[in-house]
C-alpha cells in the first residue's frame, strides 16, 4: 500500500501534488516543494482519521487542523476543495490573486477551512496546543458521565523551520507538561529548508527534544501509507502525551530534477519541469489542474462520513441536551461567543471613598476575578507573573494534567508560546483568553499579537508594570516605546486606563470586543477618580473630558493616559490656582477614541484650541496627532533607569508641578505668538 | 570540601550570599534567592577557572562570562566587588538606587566587568552563544601556529526561566549545530520561579534536550563544591560540544523560612528573615555588608592572577606580533572597533545609466560583498534567508563545525536567537555583525533589538520585503506598522533607503554607528536615482532635497521614504506639468534627520510651506510629525492582501498619478482654505 503502488491512492496524492505544482506555476509564486513532499501525510490524514464535515466547518466538534507550515498552503487549499469545502476549483486557478480565496498563505475568516492563519513560522504550533488545551477545558466542563459532547483532536502540520522557532519550543515544552494527549504534531521532515540541508543550522535529534518534554514520538517513511497508517493509529491511542510523528519526506517528490532540493522550496518548478514531473508520475500533461474522478469521489466521501459524523453528534447533544437542559443552554450560548443576559453588573465600581487608590493591575485583578464567576468561559494566566500582573483567578485551579476543569493557564516563561496559546483558544471557541505579562515583554509576544489581530482573535493581553514607574527593575524591564508600537498595530485595541475605575471599563469593552485587546496597566498606586460612570462612557468613547468646565472653552487641554491622568489632574488644580482654566482630557484608547464621529472628538478636543500639551510617560512618536503643530508633548524618547518608581517619575519631569509649569508656559508662548486660542 | 564545611570556602560562598541578601533588604527590592543558591557555583567558577583581570575589564583575552539569569544581579555585583573591580561596597550599598553602579539588572557599559546587559530572561543565552562564535571566529582569522592570542571560554549563568523562554531555545539548538566547545552554562536549577516550583509548566527533561541538541550535559549538586571543580574540569575537557552543568541547588540556601520557596525569588527577606538566615549561617547580625578579610583575600587573588595572566598573554601577544606584524596591526585595527583607512572608498556607487533599477536588497548585497573584502570584520548571516534578503557574502564559506573561519552565519530559522548573537558578537568586539530576515519577522526579534539598543551594540539588521510590495506572500508577510514601530525605539537608528545609492550610503553610515541600525529595503525593484552624491550626503543628514528648485518656495512638499520616493519623483513631474513647484524629500532615516541642527531641518521642510505630503506604504501613526496639522499622509493602516506586487501597490493607492491627485487637491484644499504658503 506504498504511495506509487495502490493505484488509486497514488491517484489521490498525485491529485494533491499536481493541483498544487500547477497553481503555483499558474502564480509563478509561491512553494510547491512541501505539498508535494507532505502529500501522502495529508492524504492519509484527511481521509482516514480526520473528524470534519466539509459541508459545515464551523461544526463546533470537528477536529481542528492547523497548517502550520502556512507556505505550503496549496496543500490546504487542495485537501479543502477535493474534500467538498466550499472552495471550487477555480480558486485553485487564482492562487494568490487578489480577491481570492486562496491567498499566499492561509487565512482565517477568508477560506472555509482554514483554521488558524498561518505562515509566520513555529506560530502554528502555539494555536495548536491552544487549540488542544480549549478541548480539553470544554471537555472537562460539558461532557457528563455517558456523554461526551466535546471530544475532538488536534492536528498540525509542521515543518523544520516551524520547529527551529523558539515559539514553537516553548509551545512544545508546554503542551508536554500539560500532557495533552489529543494533539498530534505530522512533522514534514524533508531536511531542506529555503536557504539548503537542514544540517546548515539544525543538527539536532527533534524526535529526542521533543521526548525529553514529554511527548511521545515516532519516526516513519513519510511515503510508506501503511506507515503513516500506524503511527496515527499509535498517536490517536496515546492518551496520556502529545504525539510528534517525525516523517522523512522528500520535498518535491516526483520531480526529476528538483526534487529533494532547496530549489523546489519557495518558486515555481517552472513550465518544463511542470510538464516533467507529470509525466513521472504518469499524469496528463494537460490539462492543469486535473483531478481524476475517482481520486475526487475518495476525498469527497468526506461530505457523507461528515454529515453522518455530525448527525450522530447531534443526537448525542440532543440526548446530552435533554438531561443537562442548563449545561446545553450555556454550551450554546459560549459557542456562539455571547456573553450572558446582564453579566456586567458584575463589573464592579470603585468609589474613591473606600478606596482613595489602588494600582491598575490590582484594579484589573479585581475585576477579573469578580468577571470569573459570571463568565465561566474566561480563562487565562500569566507567563510566570500570575501574582505581579494579579491575572490569578483565586479559587478556579490551576489547568493542568489532572486537572481539566482549572482555569488558571500557567504558561511559564514563554510569553510567544502564551500569544499563540491564546489566539488558538480564541480560534477553537467557546472560551475567552487573557494572558497577562509585563508591558516591556510584549515585545516578546508581537508575532502572535499581530496574527491575533489579523484573525481577530478574542484574547485580551494583560500588560502590566507599563512605564518607568516600574522602578528599580530598570530599562530593561521599564517600557518606553511600547505604548504606541502596540498602538502602531492595525486591529489591535489598546487601552491605558487611568484608575481602577476606567481599568473596570476597559475590561467591558475588551470583552465586548471581536478582536484582540491589549491592556496597560501601572504597577505603582493611582488614585481612584470620583467619576465612575463618567469613566464607563469615556474609555468607551477612547477619550473624554474628566475636568474642567465643559460650557468653557478652555485656556489648555491636557491630554494624558493611565497613571499620568493623575498628575495631569493635579497640574489643572494648580493652573486654576494661577487664573488658567485647563480641561483634562483622559485618552485611555486610540484606537477607540478615533472610531468616533467627529462632532464628538472634536467636543473632547475643539479643533480652536491650540494649547495642548500630552503627557504620557512613554515615546513622544506620534503624539503630535493629538498635540497638534502648536501642542507640546511630554514624554520620554530615552531609555529608563534602575531607581525607585516615584523617583524615576519625578526625574523625568512627570510631576504636577512640572506638568503644570509646561502648560502655563505653553499658553503663555502661544499667546506671545498670537497663535493661542480664538 | 563542601559549601559549608571548610571554613574559608564556607565564609566565601556566604558572603556572596549576605551580601546579596543585606543588598536586596537595604533597596526593599531584588531578586535574594539566586545569588544565595547560586553562590557555590559562581565562587568555583570565579575563584578556580574564570579567566579574567579584574583591574582590566577591557583585556580582550579575558574569559566571558554572562549572567543571564539577570535578576541575580547581586550575585555578579558581590563578585565584581570581592573579585577587585571597580566597584566598591559603598555601591553594593546604593543597590537599585538612581545613579548607581548596582542598577536592578546588570547594564553593560554602566558597571565594570558587566559582560552583557540581561533581565530579560534567555537573551543572555543568545549573548554567550554570540560571544563564543566570536572566539571561534577571530581564533581562526588571527592564531598562528604555536601562537594563541585568542583563546578564552565564555561561561553564563542560567536559570529555569532562562531556559524556558523560545530565544535560549533557539540559541541553544544553534549552538549545538555550531559544536561551541569553549561555551558552558552553568544551570542553577532551583526548580523555583516567580509563580512557584517550575513543576506548574516546566516539566521537561532539561538535560535530555540538551544532549538532543548536540550537547555535552552533565548533573550535580549544585552545593556540592567537588562536584561542581570536577563538572567544570569535564566541561573544559570537552572541546567538541557546548557544556551545560545542570546544578541542583536550593534558592535562598540558608533561610530557615524562606529556602526553596518562590516567597524568596522576587522579593526581599525581611529585616527579621535576614537576621535568622545569618544566624543560621554562623554569620554577624551585625553590620550589614559584612566580609570577612580572609574571605576577601581569597576573591582578590584574582587580582594577581589577572595581572599575571594578562602579562603573560601579553608576552604571547609580542611574541606573535614579531612574527606577524600585519596581522596584529589588524586584530589592534578591529579588537578597537576602528575601520581601516579608506574603506569607504569600497562602498560602491551606481548609475542610472549602468543599472535603470535595482531592488534596495539587491544593491544592499552587492554593497555588503564590495565592502566584505575591505572589511574582514564584516561577518553575518540570515534566518534562513541568505538569497531572498542578499546577506549571503559569496566565496567567503559558511561559519561552523569545520570552518571556523567562514564568514557566513547560518542561523535557521531563528529570529530572536539571532538579534541575540548579533549582540554577543558586537559585545565580543572585534567584529561587526549583521543579520538578515524579513522586515515583518523584525517582530519575532524586538527583544533583542531593543537590548542591542540599550547596550549600544554596533550591529546591522538588514530587514528586506518591507512593504505591501512583496506582493503574494500575502498580509503575514506584508510590514505595515513595523517601521514605526522600529523607529520608536530608542537607540534604534532605521534608514529605508529609496534606491541603490542610498542604500549604499546606509551601509556606510551604518558601519561608522556606534550603536544598531536596521535597514528597510524592497523585495521590489526601485529606479536608480541619478543623483549618487546627493545621496550620500543626504542620507546621512537622514532627509533631503532631492528634487525641486532650492531657491523656490515650492507650492507642496512630498516626503517619503524608500520605494514610495520613485512615486513621488514621477508626481512632481505631474505637478510641475500642471503647474505646481513639488520639492520631493527623501527621508530615510528619522533619527539622523532629528540629529539635524534646526537650520538645516528648516532648509529642508521651511516651516512657511504648510502643503506637505507623506507617502509610506505604512502606517500612518507618527508622520503627523512632518506632515504637520495641515498637510496629509498617504499611508495603510490595515493589513495587506495577497496579490501580486505592483497590484498591491495601486490597489492600496501607491501610483504617481494618485499621489499627484493628493498633492493638487492638497494645495487646492490649502488655497481655499486661506492657509497655504505664504
Amino acid at each position: 500500500m506504498s504511495a506509487t503502488a495502490g493505484t488509486l491512492h497514488h491517484r489521490a496524492i498525485n491529485t494533491i501534488r499536481t493541483l498544487a505544482m500547477d497553481a503555483v506555476q499558474a502564480a509563478n509564486s509561491g512553494h510547491p516543494g512541501a505539498p508535494m513532499g507532505a502529500a501522502p501525510l495529508a492524504y492519509a490524514l484527511w481521509t482516514r482519521f480526520l473528524r470534519h464535515n466539509p459541508a459545515d466547518p464551523a461544526w463546533p466538534d470537528r477536529d481542528r487542523f492547523v497548517l502550520s507550515a502556512g507556505h505550503a498552503s496549496m496543500l490546504l487549499y487542495a485537501l479543502l476543495h477535493l474534500t467538498g469545502y466550499d472552495l471550487p476549483l477555480e480558486e485553485l486557478k487564482r492562487f494568490r490573486q487578489w480577491g481570492s480565496r486562496t491567498p499566499g498563505h492561509p487565512e482565517r475568516g477568508l477560506t472555509p477551512g482554514v483554521e488558524a492563519t498561518t505562515g509566520p513560522l513555529g506560530s502554528g504550533v502555539a494555536n495548536a496546543v491552544g487549540m488542544a488545551s480549549a478541548e480539553r477545558m470544554l471537555a472537562a466542563r460539558f461532557n457528563r458521565p455517558g456523554h461526551a459532547v466535546v471530544d475532538h483532536r488536534t492536528w498540525a502540520l509542521v515543518s523544520d523551520g516551524d520547529l527551529m522557532e523558539g515559539v514553537a519550543a516553548e509551545a512544545v515544552s508546554l503542551a508536554g507538561a500539560l500532557g495533552l494527549g489529543k494533539l498530534t504534531l505530522l512533522y514534514d521532515d524533508n531536511g531542506i529548508t529555503i536557504d539548503g540541508g537542514t544540517g546548515l543550522a539544525f543538527a539536532e535529534d527533534v524526535g529526542e527534544r521533543f521526548r525529553a518534554c514529554g511527548w511521545h514520538v515516532q519516526r516513519i517513511d513519510g511515503h510508506d501509507l501503511d506507515a503513516i497508517d500506524a503511527a496515527i493509529r499509535a498517536a490517536l491511542a496515546e492518551e496520556e502525551r502529545p504525539s510528534l510523528i517525525a516523517a522523512a519526506t522528500e520535498i518535491a517528490h516526483g520531480s526529476p530534477n528538483k526534487a529533494g532540493t532547496a530549489a523546489a522550496h519557495g518558486a515555481a518548478l517552472g513550465a518544463e519541469e511542470v510538464r516533467l514531473t507529470k509525466e513521472a508520475l504518469g499524469w496528463p500533461v494537460e490539462p492543469a489542474f486535473h483531478v481524476p474522478d475517482d481520486a475526487l469521489a475518495e476525498f469527497r466521501a468526506a461530505l457523507n462520513e461528515g454529515a453522518a459524523r455530525q448527525d450522530d453528534w447531534r443526537e448525542r447533544l440532543d440526548a446530552w441536551a435533554r438531561e443537562h437542559p442548563d449545561a446545553a443552554a450555556e454550551w450554546r450560548r459560549v459557542t456562539a461567543g455571547e456573553l450572558p443576559d446582564g453579566w456586567d453588573a458584575h463589573v464592579p465600581t470603585f468609589t474613591a471613598e473606600e478606596t482613595p487608590a489602588m494600582a491598575t493591575r490590582q484594579a484589573s485583578g479585581k475585576v477579573l476575578n469578580a468577571l470569573a464567576a459570571a463568565l465561566p468561559e474566561l480563562v487565562g494566566g500569566s507567563a510566570d507573573l500570575a501574582s505581579s500582573t494579579n491575572t490569578y483567578l483565586a479559587g478556579l485551579g490551576d489547568f493542568g494534567r489532572e486537572s481539566p476543569d482549572g482555569r488558571n493557564l500557567r504558561f511559564g516563561v514563554r510569553e510567544h508560546a502564551m500569544g499563540g496559546v491564546l489566539n488558538g483558544i480564541a480560534l477553537h471557541g467557546g472560551l475567552i483568553p487573557f494572558g497577562g505579562t509585563f508591558l516591556v515583554f510584549s515585545d516578546w509576544m508581537r508575532g502572535a499579537m499581530r496574527l491575533g489581530a489579523i484573525m481577530g482573535c478574542r484574547a485580551v493581553c494583560v500588560f502590566t508594570h507599563d512605564s518607568i514607574g516600574v522602578g528599580e527593575d530598570g530599562p530593561t524591564h521599564q517600557p518606553i516605546e511600547h505604548l504606541m508600537a502596540l498602538r502602531a498595530i492595525p486591529g489591535l485595541t489598546v487601552i491605558r486606563p487611568a484608575d481602577a475605575n476606567e481599568t473596570a471599563a476597559a475590561w467591558k469593552v475588551a470583552l465586548e470586543r471581536d478582536g484582540p485587546t491589549a491592556l496597560a496597566l501601572t504597577r505603582q498606586s493611582a488614585p481612584v477618580i470620583e467619576k465612575a460612570a463618567c469613566a464607563r462612557a469615556g474609555v468607551a468613547r477612547g477619550a473624554y473630558a474628566l475636568d474642567g468646565d465643559p460650557a468653557r472653552t478652555p485656556d489648555v487641554i491636557l491630554i494624558a493616559t493611565g497613571s499620568e491622568v493623575a498628575l495631569a489632574r493635579a497640574a489643572a488644580v494648580r493652573l486654576e490656582e494661577r487664573g488658567l482654566a485647563a480641561r483634562v482630557v483622559s485618552m485611555p484608547s486610540w484606537e477607540l477614541f478615533a472610531a468616533q464621529p467627529r462632532d464628538y472628538r472634536d467636543e473632547v478636543l475643539p479643533p480652536g484650541v491650540a494649547a495642548r500639551l500630552v503627557v504620557e510617560a512613554g515615546v513622544s512618536l506620534g503624539w503630535e496627532r493629538y498635540a497638534g503643530d502648536r501642542g507640546e508633548i511630554m514624554g520620554i524618547d530615552r531609555f529608563g533607569a534602575s531607581a525607585p518608581g516615584a523617583e524615576m517619575m519625578a526625574r523625568h519631569g512627570f510631576t504636577a508641578g512640572a506638568v503644570a509649569e509646561r502648560a502655563a508656559a505653553l499658553v503663555e508662548r502661544l499667546r506671545a505668538e498670537g497663535a493661542g486660542n480664538p
